[in-house]
């Protein structure tokens, strides 16, 4: 595989300037931008670069509105809704974040649901974003059906990523972001890409059959992690990310996209906790006597921890060449 | 295995009247009766009579005080929190509950800590009481270490159990309950107990050996479900129900008990999140919109049906008799 090495700031400008030639204003433009390099910057490869081309698709197609204003409202003090107004998902977190942060801090819990909002991203940045305030962060958000629950061939689960972070003051907060089906769908499409194979209960192929072609599955469908625990745990996503925002499950999104190859219009939630407030003084002493045990176990590695590794290295990133003379032409 | 019948008013009558000779006050015999009744009716046996020699060892090694009156203060407008004062849980829940439950309906979400509490039960009658009353219910309790962190064989999590409830209005609700451990310690005891093997994966021996043997298991440590992704659900449950409330670790959980076999001392949260405030009016046809759609997929069992459907039957339960005489032995 060909590469190219570009700067932190290379990476952003590459994806600052193509979405702007594409229709977005300044402020979409720089909030995808910053997502798309920090993903690079801390090795998400498959939240990265790899997902500009499906958002140029969606721009193109007039499924995503690159100027769109999201607005913000507080329904209670601890109820924050924002309309993305058919934006891309970053620019609608911008907004709704520090209110979050502000209403959780202050009254010990909150919650904020995006509506008319195309998730497309990691969803690390918004708990990490919480944690980096003191405060323990959960997102979830559904996407278009691609998994099916655990018992069933069929698919109607979104890959339903669930972020969780714990805040540790001065230092790097415990932050993960995983799929609840077996595989993120990006990293299926990286294997499809890249010839390799994926282990077996990855996903079924269109008949319904295990195997290990990541292509096949791509065609098919996921499986859950976890057989019927994940498989709950896919649903407690559905049920948060649309059900309880009442934005499209993965099964409407699907039936309401124009199938660019962008992201379908979704919800996100995203739940705040102080513990500064709830457990109080000492709280944080407490906490890291346990990760202090948790990273004193042999072959135990901290969520996020490689990713804060990554970022450590403030230099150039390698990024495959033909994905970058894709980019290039869309602008 | 002999067995004897006996209806539900008969099981309620013998735990209240075992926990009374044990020093229990009306409510608390009165709240845990309840408790172990609900759990035989539903079927969850691991939760139900079985329980009942270990909660009555706490009581006698005064570890448990059975005539403790729970505290609950409304520490913001969002933020509940119970002060067990050394109680068994469903005590300090049927205190906190209503509490969590009004603010919830209020201002759309809120958080129950429970500290200074013994959780030895099922965790489904926490978030099924918030979905019967239109909440979206989610519930974490810690516990002992039994269970390796991925990639270590020494036990550090508790089995770490994780409730959620979607609210049906006119339906039984989405309802799971389930250990983030590979099996419930619970269910290992009883496979121990009944000569039983248990599925490859589901702990490590004393020597870090994968076994089928739930009795080595015991004696060494259990597996999270679904690998590194199940641990990582593991993890935040730790650090919801101990960090979050300030109350034990499962390692402190361990090092401050007494080992008489009942339930440590340890901590729980509830969140409650109020559907009708946050997507608003049609929130529930839209979201059975979905569920039409679960249940219509041929192998998928909605969470909680199995146990809702065995609360149908309001005739006697089959009870082991050595379990019984056991029990009676303890008045």
């Amino acid at each position: 595989m060909s590469t190219l090495c570009l700067t932190l700031d290379e990476i952003y400008e590459l994806t600052r300037s193509t979405m702007l030639a594409n229709g977005c204003d300044e402020a979409n433009a720089a909030a995808l931008a910053d997502i798309i390099m920090r993903a690079e910057r801390d090795g998400s490869h498959s939240h990265g670069l790899f997902r500009v081309p499906g958002y140029v698709k969606s721009l193109r197609s007039g499924k995503v509105d690159g100027k769109a204003k999201p607005t913000v409202v507080k329904k209670t003090r601890a109820l924050i809704h924002v309309d993305g107004g058919g934006c891309f998902a970053p620019l609608a977190q911008a907004v709704g974040l520090p209110v979050l942060a502000e209403a959780a801090a202050e009254i010990g819990v909150a919650a904020l649901s995006l509506t008319n909002i195309h998730h497309f991203a990691a969803l690390w940045p918004e708990t990490e974003f919480l944690a980096d305030h003191g405060l323990v962060g959960i997102a979830c958000t559904a996407y278009m059906p691609m998994v099916a629950p655990a018992g069933s061939t069929e698919k109607l689960f979104g890959t339903n990523p669930i972020s969780f972070a714990w805040p540790r003051p001065g230092k790097p907060p415990v932050c993960y972001d995983m799929a609840t089906a077996s595989m993120a769908l990006g990293d299926v499409q990286i294997a499809a890409r890249e010839g390799k194979t994926v282990p077996l209960g990855t996903g079924l192929d269109a008949e319904g059959k295990e195997t290990t072609d990541p292509a096949k599955i791509a065609a098919g469908v996921l499986l859950p992690f976890g057989g019927y625990k994940g498989s709950a745990i896919a649903l407690m996503v559905e049920l948060l990310a649309a059900g309880l925002t009442g934005e499209n499950f993965s099964f409407e999104a699907a039936e309401n996209d124009n199938h660019d190859g962008g992201p379908p219009r979704g919800g996100e939630i995203v739940i705040a906790l102080s513990p500064a407030l709830i457990a109080g003084e000492g709280w944080n002493a407490h906490a890291e006597a346990f990760m202090e045990r948790l990273t004193s176990l042999e072959g135990v590695r901290v969520p996020g921890a490689r990713r804060h590794a990554n970022r450590m290295d403030t230099g150039s990133r390698t990024i495959n060449k033909s994905l970058i003379e894709t980019i290039h032409g869309l602008s």
